[in-house]
């Protein structure tokens, strides 16, 4: 049986991410699940306009985004729950910057995006930053040639189950097993 | 030591998902993994301008977003490497319908989002479909009250290792264990 739920955003899980831009002068990460991929150059994050590191990112043009593995699950937690206006959250992880200076990255995430911004979309609550993909940076060790292996990274998977209800029903995942490769499995079902 | 890629849309794993429209008066799925959440009411879909299932949204301004579990990985890679010009992919699940009429849903996957087309971003080969949330649907053995367990859900999640070669290193995972919850687990580290 189908239950309704009402209208909610239930396409999850999507990878927890840290969010880098320079705010004030200084490195800042925040916390973002809403991300997706647009096309194969471009990516979107939805950030409440509450946050402190919006401001950076339509200040200088610039982002990062960065893929936590799982052993960093206290510190993307963390980023998350703490505003840069209170605390220095740079300060857990060393930072390095790319060809676009502005856009502050993770070493410790074994992989890292550097975004130049090509649009802002105003929502009610919601700023969507769309940024072109310039570059990106992988740990060798996460790699098999130029494929990276996602298995490797560890990425740390988010999901709500209720938006109502943040702190009982969200969590961090891990990323499980290879099923089967894609554009391959299906030609089963061609015959 | 950190190797650079080069420009690609790295923000793997996203869930692998069926989407729904009425083409040519009839029901059409097409996988599409390129997704994103933008707002708690709002999702994005990323689909090059190719395929068949663009004309349908376009058409009647709606679309479904639906979350196959595991055991439709067949089905799901089949319907991303066969046209509906070609196939009635439709033949392979029952489809139902909600409130907006031209949004087919498939009764097999557990989690249904019905959505209405509110703006298309014209980029350079895909249309970015942005759409609001109207309805959830979900199984009632995949919720625990008004919360969906995604670990019932079972979702498909998708990641391609590198750009220009899709079949060696794309593939579908599995979810794996939940090891945190959020909003919570960051706290150890404000002491």
């Amino acid at each position: 049986m189908k239950k309704k739920l009402g209208p909610r955003p239930a396409l999850y899980p999507l990878p927890a991410t840290l969010v880098g831009a320079t705010v004030g002068g200084k490195p800042n990460y925040l916390t973002v699940a809403h991300v997706g991929i647009l096309d194969l150059r471009t990516v979107s994050l939805g950030m409440n306009k509450a946050h402190h590191t919006n401001s950076g990112i339509k200040e200088n043009g610039t982002f990062s985004v960065n893929i936590p593995p799982e052993r960093l699950v206290r510190e993307t937690d963390y980023c998350g729950l703490v505003s840069g206006t209170k605390a220095d959250k740079a300060r857990l992880f060393e930072s390095f910057y790319g060809e676009l200076e502005t856009a502050p990255m993770i070493m410790e995430c074994p992989l890292n995006l550097e975004c130049r911004l090509v649009q802002t979309v105003d929502m009610p609550n919601h700023d969507i930053f769309i940024g072109e993909v310039v570059q990106v940076y992988c740990d060798e060790e996460c790699l098999e040639g130029d494929s990276i292996d996602f298995l490797k990274v560890q990425p740390l998977l988010f999901a709500m189950g209720s938006p109502g209800k943040m702190a009982t029903s969200s969590g961090y995942y891990s990323l499980g097993a290879r099923l089967a490769p894609a554009w391959n499995i299906g030609k089963e079902l061609m015959k």
